[in-house]
């Protein structure tokens, strides 16, 4: 068993699962591969989720160091969240996943 | 949006990526790459999980044709689990999630 913050995994893969199990997290991810985005523009790619769930999910990676967060000194000042190097290297699974699905349920995302 | 099973996704990843979300999905998958396994041996390597948890994950896997179940003409009835040709198109992902996973927390690997 490996513990990990007050938790309990039975492998690697368990452990490292669930730091993107979470509902938005892999989504959240693939989009900061393509740049950094500001937490409004978060919001609109998820869909309009609630800013408690998605910043609850934005401060889980940020706390697993996934991602990260740029604070420019500006006023009003703008904040971009990035990801981390560690978070560049899950991207591929997540690729993998997308190809797979796209694959998988062409019926339905050809609508 | 895209709709599957009564539920809605925003993206070819957030329907993929579901299919695998549950706690113990990843974990079973990993471990039938490796071959074929009985219900008790799931049950074994996923720490003793309750029958009902893993029972419900399984089905949910089978009915997303992601595993497939193979019942043997015997008495009393042997029945294994495996992989289908979809299941396997997912294993690069895990074994990317599990590398990284072991490049993360090797302190806690180690111990």
């Amino acid at each position: 068993m490996i513990e990990y913050k007050g938790k309990s995994y039975i492998c690697a893969l368990d452990l490292g699962f669930e730091m993107i199990r979470g509902k938005w997290k892999a989504v959240i991810l693939c989009h900061l591969h393509d740049g950094p985005k500001r937490f409004l523009e978060l919001q609109r790619i998820t869909c309009g989720v609630s800013q408690k769930v998605l910043s609850e999910s934005l401060k889980q990676l940020e706390s697993d160091k996934i991602i990260t967060k740029h604070i420019y000194a500006e006023v009003p000042p703008k904040v971009e969240y990035l990801l981390t190097e560690k978070g560049q290297e899950l991207v591929p699974a997540l690729k993998i996943i997308e190809q797979w699905s796209k694959k998988q349920f062409s019926d339905l995302l050809d609508k």
